[in-house]
């Protein structure tokens, strides 16, 4: 039926026993007026209902079974209360295996910030997927005489819902786990961003090569193509696209590639002038500026939980939380703070970059931007290399030449003497 | 060198034939201030390069080639003229070899509206590929005068950059070889959603149920959980979570279908209520919402090409543009304006059904809706089959119990009829 005011209190049948529950979404009474709810009174159904057979198909007590089918299976003499249901209860039972831990072992470690390393981080993973929800702590207080027949979950999410601030303290923690590792993936990306920004803008055999693409690309374009003053990185890669036509196999990179080599040999070594160019073409500036936010806040969330614990006038003495964070957070922060400038250095530094080459910042990410340099040096060099075996080839079949040659004027030789001896036995070895 | 007035003409030496092209993008000389272009300057490279072997290498003229291995082959004679260049060319090429069209058939089927079907769809998808660039046309024209020398690519691209509005003509066409059936795709989606809007609104069977779960829910649930007055449509697929403390087997969406069989038999019909939900569930509401956002912008372009056409002066004998546009966009206005008007009506009575059901129409999707009960209907039938087999499994075994019961009777009969003959030959055959 229709609540008539707010919170109205329904008369529903009460079971005699603990039951089941059913996980549904209840619609807020304020969301009824209007739709199929209106038209709907579940108390009508009740007078249907046999609800002595519904109360004993779910019934919160399991009914006592086997273990297992061994010999040495017992039947259970209590019955086990579960009110936690489904997927939820069995997947935590089997964290609760791969753990191997006792409830008060767990709560121990969660209170001393796993100073025995009981908790590896994996495991502080899945624990944080299992924190108890306030519908079952709701649903277990109800229960908590009861506390021993509480099937294995039950108890879990139970016992943990006592410990104060449970879940701030496992994400406290698992932060401190990790947070070496993710400065540790962090810097290096930071880094090869400084580093390529400065390489491409101080190269001078990248300035040379772009010289003589511009000339070479402004003989042969004509109109609009043509007269140009400089062209966007991204037409680097295209300079393969353009085949010679005497013959296909070479294209205009093979080209430029053997003149650089004859007359600006220098330029040969540019890999060498943009050594961290390749390492900058993969870092992603969304997933850095993502985890360098993630860290900030993760950093102020330890320390807004510091701040409530240290306010907390009883503190278990196994509770090491406040020493352990303060010291934690004492190096963090600085250890973050260094990481944060140099990442605004990169950015600085990369906005340069793409300015010196007239990109528009907004536009070309860095990926993108130091993907194109990464593409043509690796293109370049195989071009180094094409050209290197062409040359190694055309050495080889030169050399042939004059040993075929040499070896064709061995036998002329040979015969001539042999001729020579033939004709009649005359002294010299030599004919000359 | 660094620009100094707007448009600076450079003192680049020029080739004495033409040479093919670098496809480069250049950068606007107003970007150039400021960048590496500034201090690059490609006249200093010039004096070192040799520009007669780089002229010789990358001429527009193809150079005469064997045409295969062939003992037929024959030197061609005639030096061909490639403009445009690699992998483009190379695309156009197989394109036009798959069409089987010389160039001028190409130009009648586009000028006619292909009236003999010349054109198959994927054709003219390919052919909007390879539409002439303002860059391709500039280089082309600068060589008409050798039009018989022109590569296959150039010189269908030349022919076609020829007809006056070539890519409005083939977008035009495209869009009337695609119009009908793009409305098919679209129509019966509006449909399923009008339909399964309309179905959940009036199911009764649909209503009967909810009251049941309703009410078995409110029986379980405890505190907060409990005294609902309705639920979320997606609770419908979390019935089947909780579990019989009797036999896991038996979900209470299992126990609900034989309490359903029992006491509200009619709702067991409830799919043959919901007959269009299932083909709701699959539109997406963006992607239909994005196909009738382009039907109609592509009959507005079309419109605009149809009135340009209609104000050129001088239209070719063959050109059948206007005549046959007009007529198509009379029916295909009429079509479109309809399928709008339905969409609208699909999107009031979607957003009935969400405000019937209390849910959200901003957060839930279409698809998502329906998709939550075209999931329950699966549940349920497949739970409705479980116990049809359970059922079923259960009278075979008690058929099974009452023959082999008939069977022992049998036996014992049989037994005690030989034992009483082999007593003595009494007369009776029967022992009562």
């Amino acid at each position: 039926g229709a609540p008539l005011g707010s919170i109205t209190q329904k008369n529903i049948p009460q079971p005699t026993n603990p039951m089941k529950s059913f996980n549904w979404s209840k619609l807020p009474e304020s969301k009824i007026k209007g739709t199929i709810w209106a038209e709907i009174d579940d108390l009508k159904a009740f007078k249907v209902l046999d609800l002595d057979e519904f109360q004993q198909t779910f019934s919160a007590y399991q009914r006592p079974q086997k273990e297992t089918d061994d010999d040495s299976a017992i039947v259970r003499r209590v019955k086990e209360l579960s009110v936690i249901d489904g997927r939820r209860a069995q997947n935590c039972n089997i964290l609760l295996s791969r753990l191997k831990l006792t409830n008060g072992e767990i709560r121990s470690a969660v209170l001393s910030m796993d100073e025995q390393e009981d908790l590896p981080r994996d495991m502080l993973e899945q624990l944080l997927k299992f924190v108890p929800e306030k519908s079952d702590i709701e649903l277990l207080e109800e229960h908590k005489h009861e506390l021993e027949r509480m099937a294995k979950a039950d108890r879990f999410l139970f016992e943990m819902s006592r410990i104060n601030h449970y879940q701030q303290r496992l994400l406290s923690l698992y932060f401190k786990k990790k947070f070496a590792e993710r400065l540790t993936d962090v810097k290096p990306k930071i880094k090869a961003l400084c580093l390529a920004s400065r390489e491409v803008m101080k190269s001078r055999t990248l300035r040379q090569l772009l010289e003589v693409v511009l000339a070479f690309g402004n003989y042969m374009n004509k109109g609009q193509r043509g007269n140009a003053y400089g062209f966007k990185v991204s037409s680097l890669n295209k300079i393969a696209d353009t085949k010679s036509s005497i013959d296909k196999n070479i294209t205009l990179l093979n080209y430029i590639v053997t003149v650089l080599e004859k007359k600006f040999p220098t330029v040969m070594a540019l890999s060498e002038e943009l050594k961290y160019v390749p390492e900058a073409a993969k870092v992603n500036m969304m997933e850095l500026e993502k985890d360098i936010t993630n860290l900030r806040s993760g950093i102020k969330s330890v320390e807004a939980e510091l701040q409530y614990q240290q306010s907390q006038t009883s503190l278990g003495p196994n509770d090491k939380f406040v020493p352990v964070v303060r010291q934690f957070l004492t190096v963090a922060s600085f250890s973050f703070s260094e990481v944060e400038e140099s990442f605004v250095e990169a950015k600085d530094l990369l906005g340069q970059a793409l300015q010196h080459f007239g990109e528009d910042s907004s536009k070309l990410q860095p990926d993108e931007f130091f993907g194109i340099f990464d593409t043509f040096l690796s293109s370049f060099s195989e071009a180094k290399q094409a050209n290197e075996d062409m040359a190694r080839r055309k050495e080889e079949e030169e050399k042939r030449a004059l040993l075929e040659a040499k070896m064709k004027r061995d036998r002329e030789q040979k015969a001539k003497k042999v001729q020579i001896n033939v004709k009649g036995d005359e002294g010299g070895e030599f004919d000359d």
